[in-house]
């Protein structure tokens, strides 16, 4: 959908001369207002009036102004349509009616449309900027552009403003921009690498409406009025969950050729309920007023998170979209879409304070209602022994209602339980007289509420925020940035996913309801009976591979069957010798095995396990090229194991890495002797390189030349080449041993594998035959089958 | 209150020969059935009953029996006692009239009282079975002692069945107690131990009766077969919390003199609700029927227990105990009794799989009604999008309903959103005509229920499995000293605990209603508000110490002031460098500093703290007298703090101790200069000893002889004499030191160093002189006050 756009100019006349309100941050002066994309919808609908309300409150701040209409079409042609919206404007409720009708008429004049087509159209407007301020003497404020067009214009409208309309003598420049801001992360980085090279990071004022409601601006002043309440609760040893929901009962009908591609994850997950998210979520800054704080704790927010994969998501589409697409995109009767209208996402920050805690984003096109809310539900800390009517034993919660709903209106509730919350701000009333209604699950009255005297619009109060400079209501680059980081894996994954479908409205009963479990979520009613048996329920294959046992099974059953193998090896270790001794190897390929055991494997005997590195690259501990570094942050750090029990290879010894006279090898094998029996370790997890490595064993070394040493150092031909590693001779006494080979590109090594003899200098991984042990190959489906 | 004793005595006479059912673990043969108190309430309300229905089920088997009913009465007098209990035992249900009146009278026949108090009572009492085992050529299968008299009785008892009335020739000796089995952790301790001088521990039965009752004896069985739906939600990620309750409506008239000196913990709580608890969280055996096993797992729960203490509990007592205390007690009208009548403990168990889960054991006299259940509610884990009925929408929970309520009979619900239990027992019968009741919050139509088809005495229960020497339904003293272990120290603080009163019944209204915040309990209605400062609502007094600042308070208030204090200094110093060095000082004195920060400070910036060691001693790292094991084993296991951060002392270098050669010192040097800027710890917390030394340097060692270097080899003139500490040239570099110093012991010393000048070789601790940072002692009000 384009917005067509057009220009009109009208002399700027007024100037207040109130000032008695002055804002002490700026000195007063003039300033010009252009929209780009004047005669748009969405200029239309609410920026004329933003800005009508503007004039009306800065107009006596001393500040004087004029406003451009700007667009593609002639003036001759738009001039009047822009009369016409103008004309429309209504007055602000605190002004009157007499006095609203001169600064009417005031703003009339101020106003004009202006054809913004060429660079030439951006240099005659620029003239007429300074001619202006010449004649009239005025010193110049700033200058602001509102882009109301589509994305992919404004990279070329910010270079014209760059080059030809940017204010001189020390005025501003603010550049306000509308979503989306790019597809994925990739389009978001060009985009905005794009516009950096026409404006600096703090000229940009990228909108997201969200952050001008006045329930989702009062968030982090609510958090900090309220911090001696909140402080104690609001951690995940008092949350229960945080759902953040907009329900809509709208469909997108005639605006397809645009939804089509972005969907509700794009469209209101990604922005609206991420904003929201990170202002519950974020360390509450110290000065709320900094731009700098809060996005440096806001980006700590999305640090902290946890991946979002396909595992936390479920997506839905409206029955009739189908036809929509069909119809509006003109395809035929078999043309399927998968976009989503539909998106339940769940996270988790992995910090203290957070950690465990549910984050549900939900967001959807023709449901039930229209309600837009964010419920902070605390745990059940009350063991009611008598009387269960009690206030005190009902649900604690702390809603930030939007708006719509049963409620109707915007506000703040906290259930009684909680506290009291103090109101400071005098722009926000208490409300004591409670209609008869219910919001999530507690009747109104059990709720103190609070709700803004004036409701006022998002884009009035972010017009606001762009005059007066405050930059905190608006999307930086980084946290943009940070933002689709978050999102562009679960959009790649969602690319294949085909949604639910549900008929919209009432109709749609339970079948969007969604089941938390673990750290994933599914539709509720996919699975009747929870806690199925989940391994013997995958297709897994046993068979033979080199003589040994092998399972193979696709990449994610097989990880679940590795994962489950290495519990019951740990529970049978334990059992017999009280100690579970576990070698773990570097790779890609553990990751997602430790990320399994790190989060599914709850009664995993960490207490009694012992962790051992079967190699490591010389580089310090802390780097991120380090074994044991990954082993940590993907597993140790998530789990309860003893200090004493993890060890990490001794590769840098009196401050330098893997020089053989520090003994670093020696000292490993000797921790291996003295904790572990017989130096036979439990189980031993290994990969396979391309070139049939394992461990850090490499091909043409004499592997087999260690002799009983348990560790050595080796060379890798790839960097860094230097390494620590278990030899064979420490492998070979492993009670255990998983050989764990996944991923197409290892299928042509596999196939190799399959034919080859025992030759360990040739095909280090044909080394490994435990004497007295048992091997298994793990061998994902793409390896084995290509 | 003393059970009067005595005994009768009936000739053996009736031998079954069924033997169909034969239990092939036993041969059959002869038993001899003893219990002593055989007149007394017990016996008359249960015993004779079980052992009659033992007699009539284990007749048909093969076994032949006579009872002995024993006490301290002649028989002239007892005899016609035990005559009118015996004619009153009922038959049981499964056994029709004609064939119960044969069993009966034969049952009469076979017992006899017999006077039971000297030596030679016994001797004669062994020379009566041996007698009659010659007679009748019986082999001996067993002899079964009932002690159904007072508990400081049993020592006596036990003593004179070892040395006179062993059974020879293989047969078992089974010998039956009942609780209490001590006061406290030393007495039971003592007890265990005189009774071990008679007894082996495989001949003592200890009745928990709550292990006899059919729902209670279920709970490891029922989680066996339903493993597959259990063990995906049977953790801390999905149990919201578990609550273990016996509700009463009696009160304790006429049982004064024994129930003052107990109370509810000790009547209850340590034993009926501790073995239910150990039952629902003990890791499921592989063999049930294991009793080595079950006892190893039960084991595990005790050792993984956090400690229990007076912020752990409440207590209260029924309004009128206060009377009948004074009137039972002949005591006067000013005579307070603290005994609690009531009590709600919060216990939390430390592993992986039930971390941060609260567990509530709750039970009183005088309640509204009577009750008994563990119930096990699930976090809610459905998010409704829609219709908020659907019974998916609602609580999720299994309960275990021990009996009475509004339910009338003992059954296992598991509500229909979990998912159907297995009913695998054929004794047990699921429930589906369902009466119009509401179990704990929710319909019964709401649940799976299953329930015994017949409902059995806990007595009978527990005699047939003496008789089948099945000892995992009876308390072994391993388990009885765990569970003093646990409950001692709680019952050592309250005893200067005041209960609330309540007046009891309905009228208790939710006066006993109880909150879960943090780790801790407190009544629901002490605190209206929740949150309120509480650093700043403490009696904190701040003043002067050798010219440095001191912070004073009673010595909870000051250690939470102390960790405030930390954390706060902690956030300053990430906010400015991005991170925080602290080293922590060894001994005993901040223990409950790392508890407290352990769990109260969730939103301690762990992250980026490193954690250093003030000194250490030269043991091994894993031994009990380390500093760091104390350290880890109280803070740095509960918190997430990254591996890298953790900076213990190289004490141990080539397998040896603190040796010279092996430059240990040198190391932790290197690696404080290498990670904290200008080797200036943001926060060094000291301790005193009470010879004054602080850090681990001591009195007239030339403590400033150290020169520039950070870290020294010491000695210590206490074991272990070798100790690595920061000198005072590291110490007095820091940004903030705190001097921590607690206890009344420490008065004199306090007292001492208020008036000495600086001599740090006499008195170490006034050497702490940080040359630009600020030092704070921390003085509890005992030490500074005396």
């Amino acid at each position: 959908m384009f917005v067509s756009a057009f220009l009109l100019l009208v002399t700027l006349c007024a100037q207040g001369g109130y000032g008695e309100e002055r804002d002490e941050a700026q000195r007063p002066g003039h300033v010009s207002v252009v929209i780009v994309g004047g005669t748009g919808d969405l200029a239309k609908k609410y920026l004329w009036q933003g800005f009508f309300e503007l004039y009306v409150n800065q107009v006596k701040n001393g500040y004087t102004f004029s406003f451009y209409g700007g667009g593609l079409s002639p003036a001759d042609k738009a001039t009047p349509v822009l009369f016409e919206i103008l004309k429309a404007l209504s007055c602000p409720k605190d002004v009157s009616q007499e006095r609203c009708a001169l600064l009417k008429e005031q703003f009339l004049r101020l106003s004009q449309y202006r054809q913004l087509q060429s660079v030439e159209d951006y240099q005659d407007l620029a003239k007429q900027i300074e001619k202006e301020l010449q004649q009239e003497g005025m010193t110049e404020a700033g200058r602001l552009f509102y882009l109301s067009v589509p994305a992919f214009a404004y990279a070329d409208i910010a270079d014209k403003i760059n080059s030809s309309c940017r204010p001189t003598s020390g005025a501003w420049l603010r550049v306000v921009l509308e979503k989306p801001f790019g597809h994925d992360f990739r389009s978001a980085q060009v985009l905005a690498s794009q516009l950096g090279n026409s404006l600096k990071d703090e000229e940009m004022y990228r909108i997201d409406h969200y952050l001008g409601k006045q329930v989702v601006s009062r968030i982090l002043p609510f958090r900090e009025e309220n911090k001696k309440f909140l402080d104690p609760i609001w951690n995940r040893h008092h949350i229960e969950r945080v759902e953040i929901v907009l329900k809509e009962t709208l469909d997108v009908k005639g605006r397809i050729p645009f939804y089509d591609q972005y969907g509700v994850v794009r469209d209101v997950l990604q922005n609206h309920l991420t904003e929201v998210m990170t202002l519950l979520t974020m360390s509450l800054p110290m000065n709320l007023s900094s731009n700098e704080e809060v996005l440096r704790n806001k980006l700590q927010v999305f640090r902290s998170l946890l991946p979002v994969g396909k595992n936390q998501a479920v997506v839905g589409q409206y029955q009739a979209y189908k036809t929509e697409v069909q119809q509006e995109l003109n395809k035929t009767k078999d043309h399927i879409s998968i976009t989503p209208t539909f998106a339940a996402v769940l996270m988790y920050i992995d910090d203290a304070q957070y950690e465990d805690v549910p984050i549900l984003l939900i967001s959807g096109k023709m449901l039930d209602e229209r309600m837009g809310y964010a419920r902070i539900l605390f745990k059940n800390d009350i063991f009611c022994l008598q009387n269960h009517n009690s206030v005190h034993c009902k649900p604690k919660q702390i809603v930030f209602h939007f708006g719509h709903g049963s409620l109707k209106y915007p506000a703040i509730l906290v259930s009684k339980n909680l506290f009291k919350p103090i109101l400071m701000d005098s722009e926000w009333k208490e409300v004591t007289e409670h209609k008869d209604v219910d919001v999530l699950g507690l009747p109104l009255s059990d709720y103190f509420v609070q709700m803004p005297i004036v409701q006022r619009e998002a884009y009035y109060e972010l017009i606001s925020h762009i005059f007066a400079g405050r930059k905190n209501s608006f999307i930086s680059t980084e946290n943009l940035l940070a933002s689709w980081g978050l999102w562009t894996p679960l959009l790649s994954s969602l690319a294949s996913t085909f949604p639910r479908i549900y008929p919209g409205g009432a109709e749609n009963g339970d079948l969007l309801d969604v089941r938390i479990k673990g750290k994933d979520i599914s539709y509720h009613n996919e699975v009747v009976i929870i806690g199925n048996d989940q391994v013997g329920g995958f297709q897994v294959m046993q068979g033979k591979f080199r003589s040994s046992d092998m399972v193979s099974a696709w990449t994610e059953e097989l990880v679940v069957r590795l994962a489950a193998d290495i519990q019951e090896a740990a529970e049978a270790a334990v059992r017999e010798a009280g100690v579970f001794h576990l070698a773990l190897s570097g790779g890609s390929s553990p990751l997602a095995l430790f990320q399994r055991l790190a989060l599914h494997h709850f009664s995993f005997p960490w207490r009694d396990t012992h962790v051992w590195m079967v190699d490591e690259r010389c580089v310090p501990l802390t780097d991120s090229e380090s074994n044991f570094r990954n082993l940590h942050d993907h597993l140790l750090h998530h789990v309860r194991i003893p200090y004493y029990n993890i060890h990490p290879m001794p590769v840098q010894i009196n401050q330098r890495l893997c020089v053989e006279e520090d003994g670093g090898a020696l000292l490993y094998e000797k921790e291996v002797s003295k904790w572990v029996n017989g130096s036979s370790f439990h189980f031993v997890l290994l990969g396979v390189g391309y070139d049939s490595h394992t461990a850090s064993l490499f091909p043409g070394s004499k592997v087999d030349g260690h002799g009983e040493s348990l560790v050595a150092l080796t060379e890798s031909p790839v960097k860094p080449h230097q390494r620590m590693t278990l030899t064979f001779s420490a492998i070979n006494r492993a009670h255990r041993v998983a050989l764990l080979v996944m991923g197409k590109g290892k299928h042509e090594l596999i196939t190799q594998l399959s034919r080859v003899k025992d030759n360990p200098d040739k095909w280090p991984v044909t080394g490994v035959k435990p004497a007295n042990g048992r091997l298994v190959w793990y061998i994902d489906y793409d390896a084995l089958l290509g």
